[in-house]
């Protein structure tokens, strides 16, 4: 898959916590998923969960506008705290409709402690951290939907009609979304020139695992309901 | 100045500290640039100054975004870091133009002390406290400029045609400005309403005298060249 | 219970949530222990969690520091952390070393999701909030062992020597222990008052409410095993 | 000097801003002191802000207890803290005392600009960036201060007895200050190699070189009085 492209940090990240990622992006309830055989039901506790984490991590987007060293920064925040906050939830609001769940039963719901778990842990990791640790616990998120994304529609090409879940399949497949995944590559790319080196390495690949095994965590809740 | 009615926590911490507030709204500065008799070579000190306060502030919006503490807080928060990169910094760059001032020409500015202790001093209590210390430290930039901006538009009724900085007064006595204050005024009575009570105006006004003091220091720094 | 004297905003916030409480001092594991029919596998498991949880307790500290308002929270922070750096770790240890857990191993140990979700939220809490709002989330850990100690140390009053776990009943039993969690509930009366009234109980019922579940999560943790 | 040994990183941040560390380390108030020649007026004022200068640089030290990555780096932070708080601030309110300045007096003394302007800007980076940002923050006046209680106790050794500034400059002079320099010019090296590599230096050096500067302020505002 080019977004894993062995030049980039991203890549390397993947690769150094490889079981972890597969069990993420290969999980049970991606498969089941993909073949359209997710029970209803564990898809409408993951959209839920799922409209909660998005408020989380538009404060993660603000939080990188804070911690800014420049004008660039700042601007690419603001402009992922605007697409998550008019755009993002927007979508995500209309496409949860379609599967009987409105935005004042969402937002009423109590709070998993997966989801808990995973969003104060990247929030955290960004204010004990800066931009590049931040970054690196984002980024699990933005680029695992998008191997998913890719690979449910590689995989299941020529099924997806009878696939009740072929929307959200084709949302991560798109080209708009791969776009934004290659962006936040290149940023992690850039961010490590600026703010690091090898010796960061170690502590980045422990905040990219958790992150990546937070995400899987937050499968198996999906498929507890 | 309805802005000031007595009932806003925003009337009550500028009646509280009167004597800083006089010093920030009616400082020399001020009364000279509503008299077109400020030096230019001040005016452009003041507003490169201002360039660089700017993009801090804008941190300060991407702060408010991680600190909100439901969808409505962060939406504000996003409002207002958009409207701050992407509306004020543009006009700001294409005032600063007709005053020959380029974008680069500010970026590359040293910042003056005066800058650095107000910006931080702002980011700091955001970080130290909570919404509400954070949009008080906030509150004598947005606010005392739209009582300065009504105060001379309203003084020099009549003159302004001949006045070389008319159009930085009609800029903060519009009504789109004004309704930017009243709003923050607004806020700032809910985010009291919600995050304390009577125990925390001690608090506040010690945040509040101090950002007064420092928007003066500010002036004083225009001044200077 | 004297801790929940009813004019403490501890007592009102631990009646207001009066349910989860319970779930988490009248746990299945706390029972157990109590009786001394706690498996030891989910004692040694609870211990080695507990390890990696102080490590961020000591953190929260450190942050509680920076956001003191004065010498007085930062002198009352720095005896905390020193406490658990220097005084708390160190009976952990050498009570864990007495149930065959090297300091090491525990350092060692994968983080349980559940440590991790109680304790970067915790953190959070400190970070998007104030003093009050990091308090309140530290406060059914301090507060809530203090109760359990003194209620199994009643209940099993007599039988306690045959109690393999009688060591760490007595600890959270002790006047030592219970005087700390004393100051602790004064101290949030204190910052009650300086930080806010009435306007601030929902929200900070809802941190309490959250921190009080996070701990009952962390018993079914130790439970697991 | 051997603090500036060319292999460290404090060296070569020293180094790459000589000019400021000259005017710092070289200011016409240090000169003034180490001649005995200072006007005493000048010296309290100078000790008074320091006064409030050492409770937010304790802020600091807690600060960063909470972003240590594991439990070496807040055992340094919090015996950082305690030094602050239970040392340092007894002997600066002893030694205070000494010139006729109490401690009621002096946190009472309203915070001159300058020292706003230093604490809030460490604090901030802290904030905005990681561990080894905030160390940086923090090195001019660490190390600073041994630089100049070395460089005075050397070049007026003979004359000391009769400088009514003696006690001051023995204290940073002082073979204890200097290991506290020694263990922080080190402690940086640790964190540059993990935190990162060459590509953060050039953004180390911004912050060195602005902490810099607000410590040759700082003396200017000794000197003003």
């Amino acid at each position: 898959m080019t977004l894993a492209d062995e030049t980039t940090l991203f890549a390397r990240l993947r690769a150094a916590c490889l079981d972890e990622w597969i069990a993420y992006t290969d999980h049970a309830f991606v498969r089941a998923l993909g073949k359209g055989k997710l029970p209803e039901a564990c898809f409408q506790r993951y959209l839920g969960q799922d409209y909660l984490f998005l408020i989380h991590f538009a404060r993660a987007y603000g939080l990188a506008a804070f911690k800014g060293e420049g004008l660039d920064d700042i601007r690419l925040a603001a402009a992922g705290l605007d697409a998550m906050i008019n755009v993002e939830m927007g979508l995500h609001v209309k496409f949860c409709a379609g599967w009987g769940l409105s935005e004042a039963e969402m937002a009423a719901l109590p709070e998993a402690n997966e989801t808990l778990a995973y969003t104060r842990f990247v929030l955290e990791r960004g204010l004990a951290g800066d931009l590049l640790d931040l970054h690196v616990a984002l980024a699990p998120c933005i680029l695992g939907y998008a191997e998913i994304g890719e690979t449910l529609a590689a995989r299941h090409a020529g099924e997806l009609d009878s696939n009740r879940y072929r929307e959200w399949i084709e949302m991560y497949a798109s080209t708009e979304y791969r776009d934004v995944a290659k962006a936040e590559a290149a940023y992690l790319d850039r961010l490590m020139a600026r703010r690091g080196g090898e010796g960061r390495f170690d502590s980045l690949l422990v905040t990219f695992r958790q992150a990546t095994r937070l995400e899987a965590a937050f499968w198996d809740m999906g498929l507890k309901r």
